[in-house]
Parts: C-alpha cells; sequence; structure tokens
C-alpha cells in the first residue's frame, strides 16, 4: 500500500470536474437494487443508471454499486439523485479521510472498509453510503462480499431490518463494515504476540522488518479509524430529519465499537513499539554476552602466550632453559594463572 | 490474557442477535435475588429467570447473575426488565469497553473487574449492572466474590445501604469494584519497586521479560480503567431520574476514586519505563566496563609479546642475544613497559 | 531553506511601517487585472497600483500581484482599497503564520504556496489574499504559475466559476494551492518508501543526512499547512456577509483537504521516524555481526598460537619434543581444538 | 516513599466506615483552637473534641489538627461541625489526590505538603481543609510547623489578616503551604545543576540512580500539585456564599502560583531527562574511545608480532637470517610500519 | 540562568508583604515621565515617586521604572496610584509566569525580555505594565534599552503613536518587547544549523554540551513565552473600557507574532532533538567503522601468526622445515590466506 495516493492528475482541474483517483479496483462497474417493505422485497440488478428514479414511496430503495471508476455512471447517479457535485467528486476520489457531510437533502458518509488477504496483507478500501429519506445508496471500489449479510437478511425478512427505515438500512451497513475491523486486528493482534515470542529468542533483521511492517499496517488501520469516532459521535447526535431516535441509538452503539477498535489499536501499537524495544534490547544484551566471551578469552590466553613467548627467546643467558623441572614448572604457572583467571571471572559473573 | 479478543464468530450477524463473546468462565449460570427494605431483607436463588418479575413497590431488587455465556438466560431477563436489544447484547459480548449508557427506563454500567491470581497473573472480568427505579440487576462473568461484603451489609442490616434506594446499592457494588483495583495497583506496585532493584544489580534478560510483562499488564489495567472515568463523571452528573442528588455525592467520590487509580498507573507505567532505561543504562555500563578490561589487557599484553617475539627470531648476527645480562635487562625493560601502561591507565582511571 | 528568517531589520520600527521580509524572489512586480461576470470576461496588465479603483458595479475584479517587496506598490492598494495598516504589514512580511483575519471591510486570508524544484528541493512561498464584497486581491511572492488554471477556466467561461461571486473566485485559488500540497506529499512519499529500503540494505551516514533532510522538511510542510486547517474551519463557518452559504460547501471541502493534508504528514512523519530507528537497529545488528566474526577470530586462534608457543619454547628438558610423533599429534590436537571450538559457535547459533 | 499506598485494610468496608490510611506519623492528636476579630485574638489547645462548638457569632474560629488517625477524633469533629461522612473518610485516608469539594455547608479542600528533610529526602503529607461560614478546620498528618507564620499574623495582629473572614485566613493557610513548594523545587533545582556536572565528568552507575531518584522525586511533586491547578481554579471562580470577591483575587494568586510551580516542575523534568540523555551519550562515547585504543594498538602490533614470528621459523632454508644486516634491516622495517601506521590513524583522528 | 530561583526569603512572609525576589540587576532605580497629546510632549526624569499624582485630564502619561529591587518605591506608586498589594507583589517578584490580570481600575501585564548578550548567552528580564485609563507603567528589572525606539517615536510625534490613548502605547512597548524575541530566535537559529553541520563532521563530547545548552536555552524562552499566548488572546478579547476595539486589532496582530514564535520555538527544539540523534547515530556509526578496522586486522593477522607460530615450534621431527623450498611456500601460503580474506571482506562491503 501506497504511504500517500498519486493524485497528481487531480492538479490543475476545476473543482467540480468529476475524475476518479486511486487504483482501478473492479473492471466493470455492477449495480444492484433492493426496494423493499415490511411485506415485500425486490432485488434487481441495473445495467443503465438512468433508468434509477428517486423513490417517492414509501418503500426503502437501496442501491449498491461496486465501481467507482466509471465518472459516467457517478454522473448518472448525480442527476437521478439530485447530489452535490462535491459529493460526487467524493465518491469518485478513493483517497478520502473518512467524514460525514451533512447536505440539504441527505447525509454522505466515506469510511474506509480493512480486510486482511490470505497472505496476512492489508486491503483498505473506500465505501460511501449516501443517505436520503427513502434510500441509501453504497458506493464500494469493488465487491468485497462484506454486505451479504445485510442482503441475506433482507431476502428473509427477519429481524428488525426490515421493519425500519433508509436509516436503519445505513446502520446496518455500516455495522457490517465495522465489524471487518475487529477481524482485521484480531489477525494483527495474533502477528504480535507470536512476533513478541520470537523477538528475544532470535533477534534477526528479518524480526526487525516485520515489526516495521506490522506497525506500517497499523498506521494505516489507525488513518482509517480515527476519523470515523468523530463521524459516528456527528451521525448518533445528528438533527438530520431521517434519523429517527431509535436508530440513533444504534449509531451510537457502533460509535463505542469505534471507540473500542481505536482503543484496541493504540494498545496494538503500544505492543509494537515495546517489541521494538525489546528487540534492540536483545541485541545489545547479545552484544554484551559476546563481548563478554572475547574478553575472557584474550584475558585468559594472552599473559599465557606472553609466558610461553618469554621462554621461546634465543638469550644465549637463560638459566631457567637448563633447569630439568623448568619446562613442567612453567607449564604448572600457566595453570595457576589460568585458574586464577577463571575464578576472577566467576566473581565478577562474566561466566 | 489475549491482545485482542475473537469476535469473528459474530460477523455477519444481526446486530440484535445475542451471542456471547470472550472466554467462558463458568460452568453454570447461578442467580440468586435479594429483596430488602428498611425493615427487612430476603435472600433467595433463582432457578428459572422467566419467573422474575419487574418490582413494583418500594422494595428494592438486587438480582445478581454469575455467567453471561448462556443467551437465553439473558433473554429471559431481556423480556422480564423489557431491556433494550443492544443492552443486552453488551451484556453477552464480554470484550467491552467501560461505558456509561442511559436507556429510558434504566441505567446501563458496563465495567471491569480486576484481581490478581496466586501467581501474580491480572485476571480482568466483565462486569455488567442495569440500573432501575428500584432493582439492579448485576452480571458477572462467574462468581469472584467481590460483592461478598454487600451481602454482608445487606444482611447485617447496618449502615446506610438497607435505609437507600436502588441507586446507593449501585453506589455499593460500583465502589467494591473499584476497591479492587487498588489491591492490583498495591501488588504491581511492589513488583516494580522490586524490579528497579534487581535491575542495576543484575540486568539480565529475565528482568528484561519482566519488564515488559509489568508493562503490559499495565495497559491492560489501564484500558480497563481509563474509560470509567467519564462514565462516573457522567454517572456523578447524571439527570437520571433514579439517582437522587445525595447519592451523587457519593458517585462524585467514586469517581474521585477512579481519578486516583488513573494517575497511579501512570505514575506506575512511567517507573516502568524508568525501569527499562536503567537496564539499558546497566548494559551498556557493563559493556563499557568488559571493554576496558579487553583494552587493559590487551594493551599490557601485546608490546611485551612483542619485544618477547623479537628475542625469539632466529637471525645469526644479533648482538643482544649474546650479552650475558641479555636476558635480565629485557624482562627489567618488559616490566617498564607494563608499570608505564599501568599508570597510564591509572591516570585515565580505567583501572 | 533557513529554521528563523531574518527580521532584524524591522526591530525597532514603528508597528505600521512598510516593510519587506523575507528574500526578495522576483525582480519586478507584476499585476494582472481580471473584471468578469457571467457574460464577459477583460483581462489586462496594470502598469500603476494608483489607476485601480475599488469595483462598484456586480462584476468580479480579481487583482493578481507577483512581488510584494515594492513597499509603494502595496501602498498604493492600501489607498486604493483601503486596506488596515496591519493587513498591508503581513502581506510585505513573508514569515507570517498563516492565517485569517476578519477586518470589517474585508476578509484577510495567508498562506503558504508549496512546490517541488526539480532537485527535490522543497520552495515555501507565501500567498496572500483579500476577499472584499466583488474583488478578490492574490498576492504572491514571485509569480509561481499556480493560479494558470483558474486564469484558463476564467478565460474558457465554462463551469460554475464565472457564475459565482468573488468568495468562489477564492476558493478557486485557494484550491488550486491546497492541490499542490498533496503533489509535494507524493513526492516526499515516494522518497521515504525509497530510503525505507536503502536503510537496512545499506545504512550509511549518507542515509542518515537524508532521512533528517527529509524530517526538516516534513517540519516545514507542516509548519505551512498546520494553522490552515483553523483558517478553513473559521472561513467556512464565517458570518462575514461576502460568503455566501453555498460557497461555505466549497470551503468546508477545501477545509477536508488540509485535514487530510495535516493526517498524511503525521504518517509521513512516524515513517520516518521508523526510517531512523531502523537505521540505528541496522548499525547495532551489524556491530553485533561484526563483533562475533572478531570474537570467533580470537576464540579459534588463540588457544592455537598458544599452544604452538608452548613448543617454541626453548626448554632443554621437553620430552614431546623428541617423540617421533609429536608433531602430528599437536597438530591433531589443534585439530581438535579448533573444530570443538566451531561445534560449540554453531550451537550459540554465532556462525 | 512507596510508589502506592496500601489501602487493603479498607477493601470490604462500608463506604462510610471511617479507618484511617497511610503511615502513622504523629504519636498523639494535638488540637490548638483559635478564635479572633480584628480586636481580639484567643489561643488554646483542645484536649477533648467533644468539646468544640459551632461557632455562631461573627468571630473566626480555627482549629488545627495535627494527627489524623484516630477515628474517633475525626468522628467528633464530624458531629460538632455536621460534616459529611465522605468528607470524613477523605480526611483519614492520607493516600488522596488534591481536590476541592463543594458541600452544603463547607468547602472542603485537600492539598499535599512538600517538605525535604535534611539528608534530602521528599517528605509527602497530606493537609485537608474544611471551611465554613465562620470557621476554619485544617488537619495535617503530623505537626509539621508550615503555619506557625499564620499563627505569628494572628498573636500581632498585623496584616490583613485579622481584618478578614474565614475565607482570607484558609487563604493563607494554602499560600503557607504552597510557598513550600516554591523551597522544594529549589533544592531538587540545585540537586539537578549539580549533577548535570557531574554526568560528563565521571559517569558512573551511581550517578544514573541519582537520575532516576531525582525523577521519580519529581514524579510524586508532579503528582502532589498537578491536581491542585484544578481546585485551586474552582475555588478562585467559586460560587460558594463564604468567599467573598476580595479574596477570591488572592485564590488566584494561589492559582498563579501553582501553575507556575507546575511550569517550573516540567522544565526540571526535561532537564533530568537531559541529564539521562547526557549520561547515555556520554557512556557510548567513553567506549567510542576504549575501543580505539584498542584498536589502535592492535593495529600496531599485530603485524610487527607477524613478522617477528616470521623469523622465528625454524626453517633450514631462510636466507635473511644468514644476512649480516638482516637483524637491523628486520627492526627498520618494523619501524617504518609502524610509523606509517602511526600516521594513518593520525589523519583518521584517532590519536 | 538558574533553573528554580531563590524564593526562600519569602516563605512565611504575610502574602502583601512587598519584597523583592531575583537578582538584583540595577544599582539604582530610574524613573522617567512622558506626558503627551496629540499636539505636546513633556519628558522628564522622576527622582521622588511620591511627587507623581494619577493623571486626571486627558494626556497620557508613561511612566517607565528602571529597578524593582527597591520596596519604598513600589510602596509609593502603589500609594499614588491606587494599586492593588497583590499587584505590587507580582512586580517586585520577578520569577513570574508572564499572565495577565484584570483589576478594577487597571489591567497588569508581566512578561519577560529576551535578549542575548555578546558571548551568546540569554539574557531574560521581567517587565511589568499596569495600562489605568490614561496612563501606562512600565518597571523593568534594569534599563535595558528596548523602549528606545518607542521614546523616539513619542519625541518625533510621527505616527499613530501620539495621536492614540494609554491601550496604544501599551501596545507599541509590549510590540517592541515581542520583537526582540525574533532577534533571540534568530540567533539561536543560526547556532543551530551551524551545530548540526558540525554533528556528523565531528561528533565530540563538546558537541553534545553545546547541543545541551541550546536545549537548555529553548526552555527557557519556550517558558518565557509560552504564557504570553493565553494573556495575548485575552488582552486582544478583553472587556476592559480602556482598551478601545481598533487597538485590539493590533494587539491581536501581536497574538500572531507570539503564536509564531512558539511554533518556532517548537520547530527550533525539534531541530536540536535531530542534533542529538545524529550526534548518537554519528558516534555509534564511528564505533562500528572502529570495530571493523579492528576485526579486519585481528582476522587477517591472527591466522598468519599461526601459522609462523607453527613453524617456529622445536619438534625434531617436522619434515617441512628441511625442505628446500619449504619458506617460500609457506609465504606463499600465508599471501594466499591474507588475498582470500581480503576478497572475503571486500564482499562483505567491510573494506
Amino acid at each position: 500500500m501506497k504511504l500517500v495516493q498519486k493524485r497528481s492528475k487531480k492538479t490543475g482541474l476545476s473543482p467540480g470536474t468529476l475524475i476518479h483517483i486511486g487504483e482501478q479496483r473492479a473492471d466493470m462497474v455492477s449495480i444492484t437494487l433492493f426496494t423493499y417493505s415490511g411485506s415485500q422485497c425486490d432485488e434487481r440488478a441495473v445495467v443503465d443508471p438512468n433508468d434509477l428514479r428517486l423513490p417517492v414511496d414509501e418503500t426503502v430503495t437501496w442501491v449498491n454499486i461496486s465501481g467507482v471508476h466509471k465518472v459516467d455512471v457517478l454522473e448518472a447517479f448525480g442527476k437521478q439523485f439530485d447530489l452535490h457535485p462535491l459529493l460526487l467528486e467524493d465518491i469518485a476520489n478513493t483517497d478520502q479521510r473518512p467524514k460525514l457531510d451533512d447536505y440539504e437533502t441527505s447525509v454522505f458518509l466515506v469510511m474506509k472498509m480493512l480486510t486482511m488477504d490470505d497472505r496476512g496483507n492489508l486491503l483498505v478500501e473506500q465505501v460511501s453510503f449516501v443517505l436520503g429519506r427513502n434510500y441509501v445508496l453504497s458506493f464500494q471500489e469493488n465487491g468485497t462480499d462484506v454486505f451479504r449479510p445485510v442482503r441475506d437478511r433482507l431476502r428473509g425478512g427477519k429481524g428488525r431490518l426490515r421493519q425500519h427505515g433508509s436509516d436503519y438500512l445505513l446502520y446496518a451497513l455500516v455495522d457490517a463494515v465495522v465489524d471487518q475491523y475487529f477481524a482485521v486486528l484480531e489477525a494483527l493482534g495474533e502477528q504480535i504476540e507470536s512476533l513478541q515470542e520470537r523477538v528475544t529468542a532470535d533477534p534477526k533483521p528479518d524480526t526487525l522488518k516485520h515489526i516495521h511492517a506490522l506497525k506500517r499496517q497499523l498506521l494505516f488501520v489507525r488513518r482509517a479509524v480515527w476519523p470515523l469516532r468523530e463521524a459516528m459521535s456527528n451521525l448518533s447526535r445528528s438533527e438530520c430529519p431521517f434519523l429517527h431516535e431509535p436508530t440513533k441509538l444504534f449509531f451510537r452503539d457502533v460509535y463505542d465499537h469505534v471507540v473500542h477498535v481505536v482503543d484496541t489499536i493504540e494498545t496494538l501499537r503500544e505492543m509494537v513499539s515495546a517489541s521494538l524495544e525489546m528487540y534492540l534490547s536483545s541485541v545489545s544484551y547479545r552484544l554484551n554476552a559476546v563481548m563478554r566471551v572475547l574478553t575472557v578469552i584474550t584475558t585468559i590466553f594472552m599473559p599465557l602466550s606472553f609466558i610461553a613467548s618469554i621462554y621461546g627467546m634465543n638469550f644465549e643467558h637463560m638459566p631457567e632453559l637448563k633447569w630439568e623441572w623448568g619446562y613442567p614448572l612453567i607449564l604448572g604457572m600457566m595453570g595457576l594463572v589460568a585458574g586464577g583467571m577463571l575464578i576472577g571471572f566467576r566473581q565478577r559473573k562474566w561466566l
């Protein structure tokens, strides 16, 4: 994942100009339409967004759009649902900070969907929601199937979902996205736990790289979740007429979840920092151990070698050389020196 | 204790679906019921929660539930006490951030109970309270007997407890949980004190692991206590009609305790960080000491060995070798070199 | 770029005295004038600022001034547009913190334009805007052509720009400046990514210098952007009568962009800090590797040399010297010692 | 001083139960009573607190109690002065966070008295004040004579003290306690200054211990003073009817002092951290110096010894050995090698 | 400069007692008096402060007092200008935190004047201002001539100064003091820039001392400027009747300057921290370089010396010794070993 998204193609364009920013993640744009009330639920695929009409009756309409890279599709939505140009621009620009914007006829919410692929890489995808009096539009970058449970519940007709309005539908969708955050944190948490065991047992540069990769992923997760706190808090206290009091209780619950996620992210960040500290401490402790071995070896053998080299000198007059017990005496002396050294090291707890 | 709780079994479920999250800590669910007024106090075990009724008279009812993993029990309570589905969900999910939620007919408080087992491990258990006009429901994960003093006081009938309403009972229960925090901090504080002594005397990798274990425990304690501050502050200034002014003074007192606990946690965290700094400084100071020994040994014996090796050369024309006093002269010279070195080291304060 | 701008020539002057502070970046002052309404658009160069008049009709006037080092030009503007002396002083002083000041007849906005030159150096230039009921004055230090797209749109007459008042023109200009921030962050982000790869592969002092140069640039970017947050927030909620409600939505959008930029800066700063940590860890890990080699070599050869030096002693009575198999025996013993050492090292994972 | 006070004896007790927490610092409880108005001042010792009566006339009564470990004494006060049970509990519990509590008939203030004993150890003692309409109760742990100047001024009758009410008396007492903070900071400041000189001159483990002892003391001081800021701010803006407007000016002054103390504590903390950094830098610089010596010695003598050992080999055919000038030639060569090395080291600035 | 000012002589004194705290910086107290209106300006030295009278007409009076160590002079001012005892105390106590106090008949402002002496030492001096309806009193510790430009402008009569009231005079004086801050930051900024170059080129303990001296100076500057932010913000929004709306615009400008100074201080602090990081990294990189040299030398010469010492052994049966080409063969082998080592080191990039 890139630290900073490429936006350069936008520089210099008129603010209202619709242009897609970010990687293209889907080939086609697929649009599905749900229309439901307490008693019935219609579901169909939409080919041409220009066929859609702003619903006027009391049924709830949910349009889910996968793929935001086709500017003409977005423009069709803008025309049919009377969306503000800035709102459309924000949908097309996938490098958006999560936020809640109140427009007169609709509420606009941008958030990030987090998933983990099979190899433990974090995927960040933008999801935008437009809430109207009796409709919800949801825009995904590609069709990551996070809304399937919601669809199933709509089809099944059980539970509260079909009995409530568009605001409760928005809650169900947002809740599905936030639930994914816990799954991602669970995976990261497990990686960190296993990392902390490795870090003292065998501190290698690879461990260091892993620590920094985790740090970076947590940074991305934090950037995706942190601003959502404020957005959810605003949503649960919004004055907007489409949001009914009982539903706000549910958004307050989502807000609590988001705060909990933010707390957990901070905990994980502290644990990663602690891992780095332990890595560095282990490396420096090992250096100490290595140096102690070096010093012990040097300190023992240098004096011994020195004694030996003295008796390797070729002076003519070295009386010791002629003593019959010279050699064993010297060997004994060497043993005494080495033994004394070893005792000294033991007392300093170096051995 | 795990950094992140497993919630995956919940992903994709309808928001209102009751499901237990967290480890199951008790085998059975046990329910005890207290009904008391100033003059009398009844106590009995409840087998079927469906037998309970929302109390209508002026006696105070306290139902304590140990074990929240049985979804049907919770649902029975939900039906009998008319509890909001989100409230029930929060009770069943033991990975909850401490919080206070105001529902129309009840106040809901989640907090964490902290205890230390015999081997100094921190145990974190969730306790939830539902306060109604004339009843309190308390949900524990298992029956850690932290409420025994409250029960004893109810039975004894002395003190303020029996004279006051359900709000004062809630205060007594919350106070009992917060009192445990001080005991946990006391234990952690003692561990840190003893750690700080060991850290300079004998810095081993085990010490490092202990430092990080303490850091981690403090992180968990902080996560459990920090959000309670806001909850208690809200409780002591709540507009809720079941909370009487005199009782709010008591909640303000609990709030002060929680703030004091938070302060103490921060102090302990700083002390643990200081321990880590001292550990690292000690390790690097010891490295210095080791290197100094190595350098002194090398610096003394290398020149001496070099001199000896010169006179070990086999040149035919080396006049010194034939001097009668050559050998003692060289030994003297070596002594002078070594002595000079030692004086130099002493001046640099290396010895 | 300097940490602190020279302001000394101002010390001791009367507060209202106009004096240019900062480097002079343009030779001449060039002034261009746009007058437009929905149906037409005039454009001309202005030689003498005293010829300008405060516009009274409903057309919108935009005067762009490149070069703020000529005090008499600023004074002419001050007279013709009735600008407050402090406002003029702030334009002339290019070491200004971004801010929004509300004067009675005008709104004054100072911001920083950020660009990257070809060699990757950050250039910071001050841009000031004065917004009146039907005019905008924009002051640049030199003519960096960041406003060309706005000019093109004015000439082309397409889009919203010509249909709206001076407040929307101000938005278009501010948006053009903020768009540049993303380009600068993109460039910095790429430098940091490439840095992180080099930092573990080959940690050299040059890498360290690069890290600190990036840190410094991010510090400058932060100083330039951070205060803009508040200015944009105030602008989007301003009570000023020239700012119409629909335009405030656009300024809210700019505010969102600025917050996004600030977030990204913080992320980049964390990544740079992480690079420094990785650099230091790599250096200390390499030290470890080097020391291990040293210790292995020393530990193997010191005992061997010691053995050899024993049999280099010249004692007359050294029976081993006369054994027929003495030499190969000793060589074999040396091989055993060396082999044992190697096995020991392998077990400690030093090899 | 302990990181965490023992509170365990309180766990499980009814909230209103009076119990002393903390070390007992005085043997007996001594009570002194001052009754004064502008014209006269009575002073006497009180033996039985039950003899005290809530004063009803316009004289001001000050009761100073030294020793809070006798629960019955506190209860007597509670009865005579109609004090809230929680207030009494807070007086008896000397492990209290500084705070201001508004009760209906009185204002309750807890703060910490800081003193330094002769050996530079920090002593922390709790002082509690109860302010009523025409009385002040002050509770000390033991009789540290910090209120002597106030007593002297009362006896002398000069200055404002005797002319004002109980609120001004409270101010005089609080001011006396806060004045002590400056004395403590002065002593700590001097210790830090002297530490900073030692830290580069001679970095020993003892210095490190001293740094951490100072850090710890500052932590205790901060914990004692920080919450007082809010308490003083509340006091100077209190709506309480016993606090007259002119006296609030004086409390604002105390607030300013407390803020100043907090600022100074932060400065001292930064200086202590800087000392630690300097200690670590000095240690690592010294390591560098030691290693340089080791390397220079090794680099010079290893090649020389190698050369000597070559000519110590016993090959039969080594022509150099028979040259007449072989020995001096080799010695000269050794000199050249050593000289070259020395020049090289000088160029690298290692010598 | 001392970390903590001596205040001990104040401990125990009655709060209203006037006593000078801080170093005495001037021998005598000199008082100058300006009385001016739009058309005229009188200037004279005052010998006895008791001769001064509170001005009653519409002229503006400015009294500048150099030297605050004479308590009787301050008392005379207190009497003549009806100043609150706490205000006088704050003037006499030069260890004051910058602040703004609103008294009924006057506004009191304390700030710090910062100057650099010729050797680059920071000097901090306290300046206090009392603003009345038609007068300003300014108290300096000694006569550092920072107000000369204001005096010159008063004498010259040009500009706004003579046309406005006492509030504008206060602005002019405060602005003169704040202008000095920029000069001090400029000097510190230059020192930091030059430091950063030295830090990588030649990291010596002296550099470290310089870094910490700068850190300390910035700490003092921050302490002096930071609280001024709030004071200036309050001043520019004050409800006080002597402060006219147009002058508040000027104080808002000073507020902007102070915020800019605070920002710059934070930048400089980050740069100093970065210098410390670079210093430590350089030291540890150099250690690495030194150790590499040591290891290379040891690794090359130890095996060579070992080989030589083998053939220095005195065994009778060492066939190699008798080979005719033994000596050159061994020399060749040594060359091969050394060459192989060198190639190995080059591959590891150690050379």
